[in-house]
């Protein structure tokens, strides 16, 4: 079926097109008219992809969630399920980071004034909270974090953690570098982890690549 | 000089109507004629105290930040110079400071795309972690607070809690209740403060209040 693969492909080109000019410019200064001649199509073709202003904007949004989380879980697998791979790929520390922050932060901006961004924005943070979870207890099986780790509440923290520095990260990246990320992020994960020095000092690397 | 108290007065009345609109329905949802219908005065008469649009919106931004600053501060002086009493007047407990927490998010979401904006935004982040470490470093002259404790790092830590947190309060206020907000906090300052239980107990009973 080689229109329907083209369809949906076109629909992700015009996504990411979308990302890219909200992430810039704020999602208010985007019309729908400037992604279709970023994309290089007509408004007609757009329309056509999507029904309106809002729906292109909340599958942006979706989108760059399911590609930083698909990112975040092949990150992890590749570093035998230690946590920091896994959250070092929803930190804000390269362009492709930022350009998600930027849209996050410019949709939780608008959860307080509706309804329906709020609960998009809640159940993304909840999944995201539930997996870095999964993440901790699957450690905690293989004995890496003390069985008393709650790992519920570090789980809370660490992703708290992520997003208040995401926020500061947006407006004053001199102050928060790649390095102060990585050690805030890497002091958080220490004071629960085992000490396995090999261990830590592998992850602490695959952090800083 | 009644004209130029009257005149004062006016400017700041508008400016607390703003943001109550601004927190309710979002900065670009609202205009300076619904802000005008709503201080019960003219389009008019707002232009004549605000140039703009954003000139109201930035100095709505800047009383928000200086009023819950003094308010912290006051707190802060009443309780004896204990962190948690100013932390608590900036965490998202009450309408109040939700209304604060909302304004600033929405300002915040459009740093990225605004030098100027960007530029107040660091400022005002600046300066309240430094608050917060003249407070810890005070409570540290004063023997509360071990004396090998970073209070630079503590204050940077405990402020990017209560921005990670603050986010997730304005769309998940089921989630993050007072009680855990200020379990979470108390969980922070713990983890540094010296062991002075009845100290600790009084500050607790500050921040439920």
């Amino acid at each position: 079926m080689p229109i329907a693969v083209d369809h949906e492909e076109r629909r992700a080109e015009v996504v990411a097109v979308a990302a890219r000019l909200i992430a810039q410019s704020g999602m208010e200064a985007v019309s729908v008219r400037d992604i279709a001649e970023a994309a290089g199509c007509s408004t007609a073709i757009v329309s056509h992809y999507f029904h309106n202003k809002r729906e292109l904007l909340l599958l942006t949004y979706n989108a760059t969630i399911e590609h930083a989380t698909l990112r975040a879980q092949t990150a992890l697998a590749a570093a035998d399920g230690h946590p920091k791979a896994y959250l070092a790929e929803i930190m804000p520390l390269d362009e492709e980071r930022w350009t998600e922050w930027r849209i996050w932060l410019q949709f939780w901006a608008k959860a307080a004034a509706d309804p329906e961004i709020a609960e998009i924005q809640k159940n993304c943070v909840t999944r995201t909270r539930g997996n870095i979870q999964d993440i901790l207890e699957d450690e905690q099986r293989k004995g890496r974090i003390a069985r008393d780790v709650d790992c519920a509440l570090q789980a809370r923290r660490l992703l708290t953690s992520i997003i208040g520095m995401a926020v500061q990260v947006m407006y004053d990246p001199k102050d928060w570098t790649v390095k102060r990320q990585n050690a805030f992020i890497d002091a958080e994960l220490d004071a629960f982890y085992s000490r396995e020095p090999e261990r830590r000092r592998s992850a602490h690397r695959i952090a800083a690549e």
